[in-house]
């Protein structure tokens, strides 16, 4: 793609650096800004710096807030002897959409991905074993994605944990609610007949 | 969607004031950011910014350019009695990406479109116009979309350009190369049948 202009050039160039934006998608969005009130660009490159530079995370939970306690770890009518430990702050977003989970949450900030060069060291491992040992924890509830990766950092989670007694659980996986038994793929499918639960306890759900 | 942060919520919402962006995509994007070194995130304001507000057009063909005359303007290789009129400068670089034009162009800025509120005073047409008289140009090629917005853009230039001994055509519509017939719509097949070429014509391209 050639460009008339170095200014244009170095703005598309910027924008195609965000994760799934292509050079053709970041020149359509940089044009829609210059056809936009200047106010519109300002705001965005404000909000973002603003975003980075002042960013804060919860002391306890280790996701996003404004304040040094974040509104769930400061909510004393949650359980706290429940935690669930999940990738980023869009599986919390996601969990407390269900409305049917009532304890704490830990954001690890990704999962061991040795390809993407992520060892336990770039995860918040430390923070959380601390937060164990502290005795208020009874169960931790591993909801990482189901990936080889996700797989991997429970499992790593769960080996530090030995001697603490503290039980260790992991989001069900199975058939989703809705999807056809035809359709779903041979490794879900397998694990779903393995890991079968009693008729009761679904009844319950 | 619910955030736990104000800062985080802000800048999700101004991201996903841009095209195309929801307000799930704008989180993922704000978020990767999140985890970038902070140089991504001031490098992306400060192009955007600078763009918009050290932006030129070139003094000729209204395209976004550094200089006072864009570089096609300036170069005198090119045919300066054909005009190109397009829409943004995205069209230019298409047209430019065949190789197989060597006139200029002229950027509209838009089409005619009631129903966003774009009029012809919102577009170049007056210093169209004014090129036009000055008389170099012996025919402009209206390349608009091929839709009603870009059809009654045409016609309406067409029209002010009455009294003015200047060739006007139209970039061809049809069957695209590659395409099967079966599966045109009708429209298009209806009008590359009512305006066939001659065979020693389709020949030579």
């Amino acid at each position: 793609m050639e460009f008339s202009s170095k200014l244009l050039e170095n703005a598309v160039y910027e924008m195609s650096q965000l994760p799934g934006i292509g050079k053709r998608t970041a020149l359509r969005l940089v044009l829609h800004l210059l056809r936009q009130p200047e106010g519109q660009t300002t705001d965005l490159a404000a909000a973002l710096i603003t975003l980075k530079t002042e960013i804060k995370y919860c002391n306890s939970c280790y996701g996003i807030s404004d304040t040094d306690l974040c509104h769930i770890c400061s909510n004393h009518k949650r359980d706290q002897s429940l935690l669930c430990v999940v990738e980023d702050i869009r599986d919390i977003m996601a969990i407390e959409n269900t409305s049917q989970y009532r304890g704490l949450y830990f954001v690890l900030g990704g999962k061991i991905s040795p390809m993407e060069g992520v060892g336990p060291g770039n995860l918040n491992i430390i923070p959380l074993l601390h937060k164990l040992k502290e005795g208020h924890v009874e169960e931790v509830i591993f909801a990482m994605s189901a990936s080889m990766e996700g797989d991997t950092t429970n499992f790593y989670i769960f080996k530090q944990m030995e001697g603490l007694a503290i039980k260790a659980s992991t989001i069900a996986r199975g058939i989703s609610v809705g999807d056809e038994l035809e359709y779903a793929d041979e490794v879900t499918l397998g694990r779903s007949i393995l890991q079968r639960i009693p008729f009761e306890n679904a009844l319950k759900a």
